[in-house]
Formats: structure tokens, C-alpha cells, sequence
């Protein structure tokens, strides 16, 4: 069992607040749990007969089930709490309903919430661990995390790397935990999109000592990166008239075979999924041996077990 | 483990039909299980290897939860069943869904149901233990138990307290509990409501040795009774011809901050959730000292352990 | 813990490919399964550790809980993955999906949805095991099993049986799973529906040794079969022009209680369920002597344990 004497916060809401330490603490805890999954019996007793609470009002596949089984193989009981069959249908405010929940003897919230600040508005509020899976266009520190944790398993160090991360920027939760993460482990931060969907005040949010470039060319910089993270076209945006077409979208800021061509032979290819192919990725990138897609998924599990039982630890 | 002498029925349908020492048994059996809430490993083996299902067809967050954790700290499996992923969907009868769950070699099923009287057609019908979560109007008798077990965690009995229930009664399942069980103990029980909702046929409704009133105007007895119950208000009611709009609600039957100055100073105010804060109770009297809305909660955890526990171990 | 020398394939997509020894290895596998579900502790560790995945796309009672309980009596965790809450309702294809879930570690995957051939197409994809839970019209392959295992243990012996399979034949994936594995096992096939839905072609269909019979009469045959399996009526076919109409179809493809009256006095009944009484069954037949219906439930489970074992221990 790994040493948690660098992690004191029974939550984990963003990356914005943690220090390149305490990031870092969670990547090494994360590696002691990959072991785990490769093991026929998928299982420790980390936290057995504590009580996780899945809490998703967004639709979600990979969060959701990537913490049901990360808890599952710390031992946990998971209990899922899908907005249909809840009281939040009946009007119940989303702290009454925490704050019920809690009542039970619950020992974390996973939160997954439309509004931005509703995990910390949970945290405030309850006395158990609240873990943010992502507040509306706030954080979603997980992803945060596991994109940290991949690009760190395969360069062996985030610092000094240059990392492109390209699409709808200002509405994206993933691009922000990404930013606020690579910037303080020292990666240099290339944000990529149209004028409308990157203001270039995104320069500002670098927290040091990795910083944030705002770039509306992807031409310009597909070919010095070493990393591309490419966000989802999502489709209730492109509706929006801020948003180019989904043609114009994919031959400016699409990773097209053409534009992947240009990039370093060993660029690094993620996505935070679910991907639109041909959209923003091309299917053959997606699947060939410069993507990292699939294993980002895969040490997501690591990751969520980590930040479970750190959280869960903590006094 | 506790004894079970006292408790031979297979199911828990209503309040109606149990004699104050069959009541008085649960209670007790659920003060030896809230110790096990309070420990690190919530667990006990007492139904390890036994199947619950949790069979609701009406919306809920507490009830649902509460039984499904009630299960699993007794080492239970819960398989939930939804309707909307379900062949109820298809037509089928309730009769042959519950049939083809048992045939599966379920050992309880706890079923929420819009049809008053559904739970007990199951317990003819199957022969696994049928755990009543709310039928209709008819009967919740696991929130009566749970109201029941709050009272006398508060004041260490229910014999011979008054008990204001207070809202629509007319449609409650949890006023029909409350009030077979607290006149079974020797409580007074004063139903409050608007004469739409309160027809004065209630008052015949006691079964002893406690008696009931019905009263109408809130303010004529605020002030000397020991326990409030503020029954919730329904949004799909409200539309109704015989209920009030919602600010003349609010005014003759409300908890107001007005007319809990009028109640005794340690007045014990309870609600079964999710609450309308501002309609039937107002927000500060919810989450101050004389709240015992939470402990419902908390304590119903123990009594839903007890009731699986009971039934599922009778013969 | 059976011998599995003799099944080596990690997925259950179809019976259409099993040789009549497969078959009955995984029967003889249910029966030594079949008893720990009568057992106080329904429970063997054979798959701890294990992750299952539950993905339904259609709507499903029986088949859904059905796995579930089984992988949880072999002490596999069981993670449900339904539509609604999942990234398919983002436009995400099943491929991505289900290669993001095995990215995950999970063990198998059991896979129920529209498309004929989503589970071989699954399983042409990721590495982990697949099993068909139904594709389109295509099979229903553990429903076959279960049904071999239920005429098994009511004759003792599948081979020289008459069993005749009826209704709407062309769209059943029932009726196909049972064909093959009835005709490889060596008992006759008599399919019984309407010209509109079952074309004669299908009598080619048979694998030997047993042979198939297409007949549009039912009364021609009611009274020389040993089995007959009734199919369930679907609501959305009745409205369809191929459809006769639902008085038109009891009439001659029902089994009325007059036309009951004609068959064997031990003719043994089957239905895959949800039955839609006093359509393509009468009542009193589907909850009488002669009614398997309810034992298909049950061994059901013993079948989808073995079939869960077996491609989870094959290499």
C-alpha cells in the first residue's frame, strides 16, 4: 500500500489548486495500482465495506464505468445514483439530495453535474469525499490526471514537452484540467482553435512553470509538438453559431491524414473520447501505433484508484 | 446476531396488521445493526450468498439507495430492476415479471408501485420475501418504521407523545404508516390538512391504544405537540382543483419560521423527503436543532437492515 | 469445478457453429452449476476478480438479470452498461465502445442489441470473451441452451423428440437458436406460423441430424408433437401488413385450451417469455402441469453459468 503522506484533501476538485508535488504524488500512487489490473484476480482490499456513490446527471460511458470498476477493485461497494430514477426528477436541490446521500453512511461522492462548481459546492457541504468527474465547462481533474499519467508513461517526464491541445477550447472541462496540470509539471501548452472558440485570454491561465500558447493556425505548429490532444466536436455545439461547419472544422483543426503527415514521426495522439471519426481525427490515426487513445482508457482505471483511495484516506 | 423469536413472517407489507410488539422487535433489532453504520467496515455476513431485488417502478433516491446500501451491509447481492429496462415495458403483468424474478432464485424482492395493494399481491404470488417500499396511497411501512424508530431515538419512548402529521393526507403511504404505528405504540396522532385532503372519516382510523384527531386549522394545535411531521407536497398534486395554490399552502399549512415560534422550544419537525424548502417547511427550521430529517435518513439505514434481516430469515 | 477440455472458444456467439458434443459439454456444465443455486450460499468463487460487462441495447427482463446472476453466483462483478447512460447516445460506434471497455480489463462482454452480427462483430474486435444475448433476428444462442437443458431434464434425452417451435418464425431469434441446436442434437423441428412469416426455405435450415418441417397448419401437427414452444407475439409486429390480426392469430396459432385439449396428454410447454396471455398462450396452460415456463427460467441461470465459466477459462 503506497505511503499517503503527501496527500492530505478528502476531495479532489480540480487541478487548478494542486501543487506539482501533490500531482505527481498521485501519478506514483496511480503506478503501485496499475499492477493490480494486470493480475487475474482484479482485486485489493483497500477499501473494503466503504460506499461509493456514482453520481451522474450527464451521460457518460468511460467516467462512469472507469470509477464503478476502480472502486470495485479497491474492494468498495458502488452504488449508482443515475438522475431518471432519483429525487432531483422531483425538484430536490442537488446539496438535499447530497446531504441524504451522506446520511447513509456514504464515504465518497463521484459527481459528474452540468454546473460549473457543483463539486465544490458538494464539499462544502458534506462531510465525506467528493470527487469532481467534471462540473459543466469547469475541471475534470481525472482526465486531467490520466492524460498526465499516459504521456508520462511514454515519454518517462511531462517537462519540457511541447503538447498541442486543439478544438472547442472555451467549452471544454478536459482542455482546462489539462492546461492547469501540464503547465505546473513544466510542459509548454499549445492551445489550438478557432478565434470564436479560443480567446487568446487563455494565454493568462498558465500557472508556471510550463506556459500557454494561444495559436489559431494548427498548420503553424502541427510539425514542433510532441504531443496533439485532440478534444471532441461535440454535436449540440455545432449547432452553435460560433462554431464552423463541421467540413471547415475538420479541414482547419481536424487531424487529417494529410495534416498528420506534417507532424514529428513520433507525435503522441490522444483523445479524451468518445471520438467523431473523420471529424476530428482521421480513423487510421485513431487506430495506428502513434495513438494513445486506448491507453489512456486503460490507466484512467489506475488513476480513479489512486485518487480513490488517497481521497478516502485522508482524515 | 439477534434473535428472532419474535418475527415470523416472511414479508413486511404494512403497519396495519403488526401488533406493537412485533413493531417494538424491529426496533430493537435495528438498534443492534446501526452500531454496524458506525464502524469502518460497514458489513456484516448475516445475508451473504442471498439475492435482493430491488424492484422499483416509481421514482426515488432514498428509498432505493437506502435499501440497496441495507442490503449490502448485510452482504446481500442487489440486482436492481428498472422499469424502463425491463418486460413490464412489453406488457407483461407484474404477476409474471415477479414470477420469472423468483424463479431465478431471488430471495426477497422490494417493490414500489403506484397501485395501492401491489406488494401484497406479489406475496400471495411468489414465495421469496415481498418487502412493501410504498404501494400506491396505501401503506410505506418502512418509512413508518423509520419515523417510529427517530421518535424513539429522540425521546426514548412513543407511548403517550403527541404526533402532528400534516399536509395531504388523504394521498400519504406515509400517513396511513405513521399512524397504524404510532397509535399502535401509544402515541396521539393529530392528522392536520386542508378538509379536501383530510376527510374527518380518518379519525377512525386508530387502532389503539393511541387515538387520532383531525383538525384543520394547524395553528390551534402547533403549540402542544411534541413532533411535527410535514408531509412533502407534490408538484403533480398541486395542480389538482381540491389542493390550494401553493402560497395559501404555504400560509394555513406550512412550517413556517412564524408559526414554529408558536411550538414548544423542543419541538422534534421531520419529513419523510425530498422537502419543497419554502413551501410546506421553511429552510432554517430544516437544517436547525429541532430537525430530525437527517437522523430519518440516517437511522432508516438500521431499520431497512433490521426488516431484511427479520424477514428474510422467517421460515 | 468442471473439466473444460472439452470447449476452447473464449466467446458464445451462436449455436448455428457448435457441434453437437459443444453442446452437450455445456449442458453437462449447467448441471453441475445447477447446484449451487439451491444452496443457503448461492455463491462459488470460480470467477473472483472477474469483471462481466452487462451491455443491453433492447429492453430486457429475464436475459439482463439473468447474467447478472450468474456472473455474481461465480463471484464475478457485474457492471451495467445501458443504453441511456452511456457515449452510444453520443454517436460513438459499438466498436469504440466496446474496445474502450475492454481497455478497461474487462473480462467479457454480453452483448445484447438490434443488428444481427453485432456480437461476432464484437468479438472479431476486442480480446476479451463475447457473448451473444441476442442480435437482431439473428440468435439467442443461451436461450437455445436453456431451452436444450429444459427439454433434457424433463425427457431425459433431447434425440427422436417432435418439438414444434411456433409463430412468428422469420423473426425469431429464438426460433433460430433452437432449430440449429435441436436438429444438431437429433430432435425434429416442427416450425409452426402463418406463410407471411415463415417462408419454406426454412426448412433447409436443418444441420442434422434431426430435420425440420415447415407447417402452416397447427392443428395439422398439435397432436403428435412432444414439445411445443410458443413464441412471444410482438407488439410492434402485430402492426405490420404480414401480421394477421391478433384474434386471426390466437385463432390459429394460439394454444387455446380447445386446441390444448388435442395434444399429447404430457406435451411439454415452453415460451421464451414475456408471454402475452390469452394471445399465444391461454392461461391456465402457461401456469399448469404441462408449463416448462418457469423451469426455463431457472435453469436458465445454471445454463448461463456454465456458458460464462467456460468461455471465461478458455485461452
Amino acid at each position: 500500500m503506497p505511503q499517503t503522506t503527501s496527500w492530505t484533501s478528502k476531495h479532489l476538485l480540480d487541478l487548478e489548486s494542486l501543487t506539482a508535488e501533490q500531482i505527481a504524488f498521485v501519478l506514483d500512487t496511480a503506478d503501485t495500482f496499475a499492477e493490480v489490473s494486470t493480475r487475474s484476480v482484479k482485486k485489493v482490499p483497500a477499501l473494503r465495506g466503504k460506499v461509493v456513490v456514482n453520481a451522474f446527471f450527464e451521460d457518460s460511458t468511460r467516467t462512469r464505468t472507469s470509477f464503478a470498476l476502480a472502486a470495485s477493485r479497491l474492494s468498495a461497494d458502488v452504488i449508482d445514483f443515475s438522475e431518471k430514477g432519483s429525487s432531483v426528477s422531483k425538484g430536490e436541490t442537488l446539496i438535499d439530495t447530497a446531504r441524504n446521500i451522506e446520511a447513509m453512511g456514504i464515504d465518497a461522492i463521484i459527481i459528474r453535474h452540468q454546473a460549473a462548481g457543483s463539486a465544490a459546492l458538494l464539499a462544502r457541504t458534506v462531510k465525506c469525499s467528493v470527487i469532481n468527474a467534471g462540473d459543466g465547462a469547469h475541471e475534470h481533474p481525472t482526465q486531467g490526471l490520466l492524460d498526465l499519467y499516459t504521456i508520462r508513461k511514454r515519454f518517462g517526464r511531462v517537462e519540457g514537452l511541447k503538447v498541442a491541445i486543439v478544438g472547442d477550447i472555451a467549452n471544454s472541462r478536459v482542455a482546462r484540467s489539462d492546461l492547469w496540470g501540464l503547465t505546473r509539471l513544466g510542459a509548454e501548452v499549445i492551445l489550438v482553435g478557432p478565434p470564436t472558440l479560443l480567446p487568446r485570454a487563455f494565454e493568462r491561465l498558465a500557472t508556471g512553470p510550463g506556459r500557454v500558447r494561444v495559436v489559431h493556425d494548427f498548420d503553424a505548429v502541427c510539425g514542433e509538438v510532441d504531443v496533439i490532444n485532440m478534444l471532441r466536436v461535440q454535436n449540440e455545439r455545432m449547432k452553435s453559431a460560433q462554431f464552423p461547419t463541421v467540413r471547415e472544422f475538420t479541414r482547419w483543426f481536424g487531424l487529417t491524414w494529410d495534416r498528420f503527415q506534417r507532424c514529428k514521426p513520433d507525435v503522441f495522439v490522444m483523445h479524451p473520447g468518445p471520438m467523431n471519426r473523420g471529424v476530428e481525427i482521421h480513423n487510421e490515426i485513431a487506430d495506428g501505433p502513434n495513438s494513445g487513445i486506448l491507453k489512456q482508457v486503460e490507466y484512467g482505471l489506475a488513476v480513479r484508484m489512486a485518487v480513490l483511495y488517497l481521497t478516502m484516506q485522508a482524515e
